[in-house]
This record gives structure tokens, C-alpha cells and sequence, in this order.
């Protein structure tokens, strides 16, 4: 494939309806992809949380994953990093395996405890379903990159029914400059439709509450830059332990497939010994309780460590609904010192450790208005920008072309932490 | 004043308490100056509408403006515009004198009929006062251009009771790239102090409702699409009439105080010819109606003709409400023949024709998310990205260095326009 033109444009006005179209191509199998998934989804937590001797074999759904990916699924093993790298440095239209591989594995995962999220599987489904279309239509190399954010757009809209968010948390992870611009309506598009079709398709979305926003003060000014620096301080140190655990097993055992085995292992007997499920799966209804009542202070911690291990052990499924579940319980957790709602506190926490670990401020900005209301939009917004600061440059996408100037902050802060 | 350095940071982390400190010092006097230009202001349009042989004046009025700007403000009248300059290349501190000349000149424009807005007179009063903090606190030149966008941000977000849309769209219309990102923290911290300051002062803002949202069918951003394209023409109409107007007048007529006064005369007779003061001033009254019940298809029209002459003619005020009021009433106009809720409609008109004249469409989307909530989010953020693609490169700013690549496409349209 050539290399992209970047001074091409991605979307020209007379070619809207060529989106539109692609958009619905797009949106409607992504859409239905989700669906399909969120239905397994629940019923295989379902089925664990029913059966919890299922978690025993969790090792044995680890080796399934591994041979899965060692002997089928090399060239898709990177994931969410794949469909940036393929965005950036374009090699070949990313396999359509790589849907199904990841659906099954996050399927496995979940059904057999690993903590995990989802928006990983919703991504690559997305992009893996979106790039097929590349190869048709005479797709230039700039509208591929425009196909790629569409696809990963309709994923992340449709799997969290937040359609805005799921539009600017593609452009934002991926695109630079004014190419934002250009690709807001074919990603806005086909969010909408994947979305739409989701939705149609039968699939529902938890819904959280901010109950009561105060009257903006400006103490609470100081108090929410003050949350945002140690939510972002939170989303640096995921990123540093996911990418610390990724190591740790990839040098200490060089057949692939024995990973998850010995990582499966080591979760079995961890939930074991704390006789809880509550730090495994998605992990949706300590979320929703973190909006209502106290909630132990160290739980943020537990389902980072259990998450990037799952994870780093190369387990599927994603970071997003872990990160959720960490910011909400750390959010509910400062409501301890910080004068503040708790349930503010954890939507700021929900979308403020998310934003800080995928550097996506705007996207998480974005989210929390159309997840909890405008009335805590001040609130939400300092503390994505805040955390997106504070995290550091890494993020949990090793292949994310962050910002410059952000890297050069953190050159010396991370030399220091090397 | 040296040279802008664009590669140096405009906010670091580390500078996060003096631009907390800042934002405080900006924002308290810009909240205060909008809060008592606002309340000013409608104690004008009541007096107005109690006497309306006040109209009649409104030549003499233009006289005192014109002779006001001609003999002592003749280094800041090129407003709005000004602050953009000095930003992309910076030439003095902006006179503090723009606030106290801009607030008579809007007052005497709304008080003897003129058709105008309010938020060029919130900008430049939070531009001027800003820009005095420049000479202090050893600020470089890189700080200055951010104490610019935290300037216009206080002002814009106070006037409409919108912080995260002024803070939006200080940066938006400004700065370019990565600098957005840095911007983001200063720019939304004076826009909440200075709307907060407002509102203690007692200062309250229109609430405008969609009260029925449609769940989306794909034919909806069809419609919406369609509804976008013709925002984003009225957009681009205002903006070419509004410069034809100004070069009408400063062609016509070499002594600058001579232009209001016949463009007062004509304005005058006009509106005694309509028997209306439906058109003239803010239009408040209109814009609501716009969301409730069917309004004659002609309103959004002659209220462009109004406000492009009255601004053209040197009056003062702004484009903005008069931007709201003539897509409100498009919107309201579409409803005949395009099959989404006429308040719906009215509500993308309002942040959309405004999103195509400005260039600034995520402002306009999140403006449309603070005011009239999440649930028509999609439908606001299709309207203002499709008009702003739609409205041509203009805009009414002339000093506004809009996007290349939209530049580039229009480049023929415009030759064919011209």
C-alpha cells in the first residue's frame, strides 16, 4: 500500500454522500457486532457468577486463548496497537480474523474470571469489519485512515451507547491537527449508525447518575484540579504496571501460549483467597454502587493490579470498563477528604482515569456529558484535561503518537521513573 | 513586543497555580463587566421598547458613536478583529479604552434600535481587560497569546452563562493544533470564575428548551445533513453581505462619523416602514418563539439584512444573537417541509449558523449540549460540523486564519462569487 498522502484531504464536502454510505456499510455490521457481543457478554457473566467454580478453570481458558493466537492469530495478536500502527504506518488491510480471534478470547476471558474490559473487542471487531472495505470503492490511502476511524468510531460508539464520545475517542486517539476536522462527520456517521443498529439489535447500556451537582464554587475549583491530578495520577500508573506486566511475562516465558496458563494460575487462586468476584469481569455493579454509597478505599487498587495482570498475561478484552471501575471507586474514595458529592467525584473519576490512560481528553470530556449531563460538565472537563496532564506520556497505547509537547515534559519525570 | 515563539509551551503543568491564580484576576473583572453590561443592556431594550419614538434617534446615535470612535478610539475599532491580530502577530497591548468605548457604543446601538448582538462588546471588554495583565507578572509573549484566549473566553462564556462553550470557543477561534490542548485548562478556568462572578452579580440568562427530541432513524441525519447545509449557506450569506455592507459604507463615505448616521436613517425609516421592533435589537423575544410555534419563513432573512447593515454601518454590539436569532427562525422555517420537531430545528439553526459564521463547530456542538442538553447531541453536532463545512472559508472575522484545507476547496467557489 502507498504511503498516505497527509495533505490529502480525508473528506471533502462534495464527497458526503459517499461517507454517508460508507458509513452505513460500516456502522451496520459494526453495530451488529456489538450487539452480538454485549448479549455474550452478559451471558457469560451471567453463567460465571452462577457457577463460580468456573473460575478454576481459568488457566485452561488461558491456554485456549494462547493456542488461539499462537497458531491462528500472529498477525492480529497486537491489537487496539495494530489498528494505530496500521493508521500511522500503513503495511496491509488488517486480517478479518482479527474480529472474530478477539470476540472469542474476550468471551473466554470473561466466562472464566480475568478482569478485563470490552472496548478492546468493540475496537478491533470494529476496525477489522471496517478495513474490509478498503480493499473495494477505489479507497484511496488517506480515506483508508478515514475507514479505519470510522470502523474503531462505530465500535466504541455502539459496545458504551455513547455515540459523540465514540465519534471524537477515534479521531482523538488516532488523527493530528486539522485532520480532526475533516474526519468529524464520516466518524460522527457512523457512530450513529453502528449505534443505532445496536440498539435496535436488542443490546442495552448501563446507565450511571450524578444525582446531585453543587453550585460551582471556587473552592471546588481547586478540589477538582486537585482530583484530576491523582486520577491522572492513577492512569500513569495503569499504564506503567500494564506495560510492567506485558514484560514480566513475555521474557519470562517465551512460548506464548504458556502466559495465560500461568496467569491464569495466579488470578484462580488471588480471587480465590479474597473470596470475592467483585475485582473480576467488567465489574459494572461495584461501578454503579461507587455513585451510591462508600465503597472500601483500596478497591482502585485491587482492579488495577488484577486488570494489568489479566492483561499483561494476554488475556482479551480491553481497558475502558476497568478504567471506569477504577476512577469511580478512587473518585468515591477521595469523597473521604474531598468536599465534594460522591457520585460527582466518581463520574469525574469514571471518565477522568480514562482519559489520562489514553490521552482522549476531549472524548472523555465528551462521554461525561452525555453519560451523566451537562450540569457536571465544569467538574468533568477539569478533571479530564487535569488527568490527561498529570498521566504522563505513556498511555496504555504503546503505539499512540501522543502530543510533543506533552512528551517533552515527561522526558525527564520519566527518565527518573525508568 | 517579540515575536510569538510557537514551539514554547503555553501552560505547564508545573504553571498550574499561577494560571489558577490568573484566571482568578482575569476572570472576576470580565464576569463584572459582563454582568453590568448585561444588566445595562436590558434596562436599553425596555426603555427601547417603552418609547419607541427613541428610534427615530438612532441617526444621532450613530453620530456619537462614530465621532466617539473617530476621535478617540480609532486604535481599537477594528474589534473582534483586533484581538485576532494581536494574537497571530502581536503589535502593542490592546488599549484598555476598547472595553468602556464598545459598551457605550453597544448600549447606544441597542438603546436608539440598531439590530446587533452582545458578544463582540463581552469579547473585547474580557480581550482589553486580559491584556492589561500582559505588562505584569514578567508574561511572555507565548503567556500573552494565553491570556488572549482566557480574555475572550471570560468574556464570551459570562455573557451567555456557557463556560465550557466560551472556553471552546476562545481556543477555537485562536489557536491551531497542539496549542489547543495547552490552552484548555486556563481558557475554561477564567470562563468558570467569569461565569460565576456574573451570576453572583446577579446577572441571568435567556433558557431556551427543546422540548421533544425524536429517537434517531436513519433518515433523521439525512434531514439533519440537508438542515446543516442550509445553515451553513445562511452562514455564509451573513458573512459575505456583512463585509459588503462595510465596504459599502467605508467606500461611500471618507469621513468615518457619517456612516452610522446614514445607515441610522435608513435603518430608522425601515423600521417605521415594518410598524415591528421585531427585528431590531438582541431579537430575544423572537429567538424563544423560534422553539415554540410556526414563525413567518421570511424572519431569519430581513433580520440578516438588519444586522449586516447596522454592523456595516459602524454600530456596535456583535453578530452572535443575531446569528442565534437567524438560525433559530431558519430552523423554524424548515419545519414546513423537513420532518424533524420544529424546536429541534430551531435549536441546531441557533448554534449552526453561528458554527458556519465563525468556523468554530465544536464550540457551537458543545454550546448545543449546554443549553439544550445531551438528548439532541447528535443532531446539534451533524448541524454545526455540516454548516461549517458548508459556509464557505470567510467567516465574519476577517482576521480569523481559518483552516487551509477548507480555504483550499472554497477557493473556487469563491472566485465564482466574487
Amino acid at each position: 500500500m502507498e504511503k498516505m498522502k497527509f495533505s490529502t484531504a480525508y473528506f471533502a464536502p462534495s464527497q458526503l454522500w459517499k461517507w454517508l454510505l460508507l458509513s452505513l456499510l460500516i456502522g451496520i455490521p459494526v453495530g451488529l457486532a456489538s450487539a452480538g457481543f454485549l448479549t455474550a457478554l452478559d451471558w457469560v457473566t451471567q453463567t460465571r457468577e452462577a457457577a463460580i467454580w468456573l473460575i478454576a478453570f481459568l488457566p485452561l481458558g488461558g491456554l485456549l486463548i494462547g493456542l488461539l493466537y499462537h497458531y491462528y492469530g500472529q498477525d492480529v495478536v497486537k491489537g487496539n496497537n495494530q489498528l494505530l500502527e496500521e493508521f500511522h504506518s500503513p503495511k496491509q488491510i488488517i486480517p478479518f480474523k482479527m474480529a472474530p480471534l478477539v470476540l472469542i478470547g474476550t468471551l473466554l476471558t470473561h466466562l472464566f474470571g480475568g478482569s478485563a474490559g470490552r472496548e478492546g473487542t468493540a475496537v478491533q471487531m470494529g476496525g477489522a469489519i471496517a478495513d474490509q472495505f478498503s480493499k473495494k470503492f477505489g479507497i484511496t490511502s488517506s480515506e483508508r485512515q478515514m475507514i479505519l476511524i470510522a470502523g474503531i468510531s462505530g465500535g466504541f460508539a455502539s459496545v458504551f451507547g455513547t455515540p459523540l464520545a465514540g465519534a471524537v475517542f477515534a479521531i482523538e486517539v488516532l488523527a493530528k491537527g486539522t485532520n480532526r476536522y475533516r474526519a468529524v462527520l464520516p466518524s460522527l456517521f457512523t457512530a450513529v449508525v453502528a449505534d443505532m443498529t445496536c440498539h435496535y439489535a436488542g443490546a442495552t447500556h448501563t446507565i450511571y447518575t450524578i444525582p446531585f451537582v453543587p453550585d460551582i464554587q471556587p473552592t471546588f475549583l481547586l478540589w477538582s484540579v486537585l482530583a484530576g491530578i491523582l486520577f491522572g495520577l492513577a492512569a500513569f500508573s495503569f499504564s506503567k504496571v500494564v506495560h510492567f506486566f506485558g514484560k514480566m511475562f513475555s521474557s519470562g516465558f517465551s512460548y506464548p501460549p504458556l502466559r495465560p496458563v500461568i496467569g491464569g494460575i495466579i488470578i484462580a487462586v488471588v480471587v480465590y483467597l479474597m473470596g470475592t468476584t467483585k475485582y473480576i469481569g467488567l465489574g459494572i455493579p461495584t461501578i454503579v454502587s461507587a455513585f451510591e454509597q462508600s465503597l472500601p478505599p483500596y478497591d482502585f487498587m485491587i482492579k488495577l493490579l488484577l486488570t494489568t495482570f489479566t492483561l499483561g498475561a494476554g488475556f482479551k478484552g480491553g481497558e475502558v470498563t476497568p478504567l471506569f471501575f477504577i476512577g469511580a471507586t478512587l473518585g468515591n474514595a477521595l469523597s473521604f477528604f474531598i468536599p465534594l458529592p460522591m457520585a460527582l467525584l466518581a463520574g469525574m473519576g469514571f471518565v477522568a482515569v480514562f482519559s489520562g490512560a489514553t490521552n482522549t481528553p476531549l472524548a472523555c470530556t465528551i462521554m461525561g456529558l452525555e453519560l451523566f449531563g451537562t450540569e457536571a460538565g465544569i467538574f468533568i472537563a477539569i478533571a479530564c484535561f487535569v488527568a490527561f496532564f498529570a498521566s504522563g506520556k505513556t498511555g496504555i497505547y504503546s503505539s499512540q503518537e501522543v502530543h510533543r509537547f506533552k512528551s517533552k515534559w515527561f522526558k525527564i519525570f520519566d527518565r527518573a521513573t525508568k
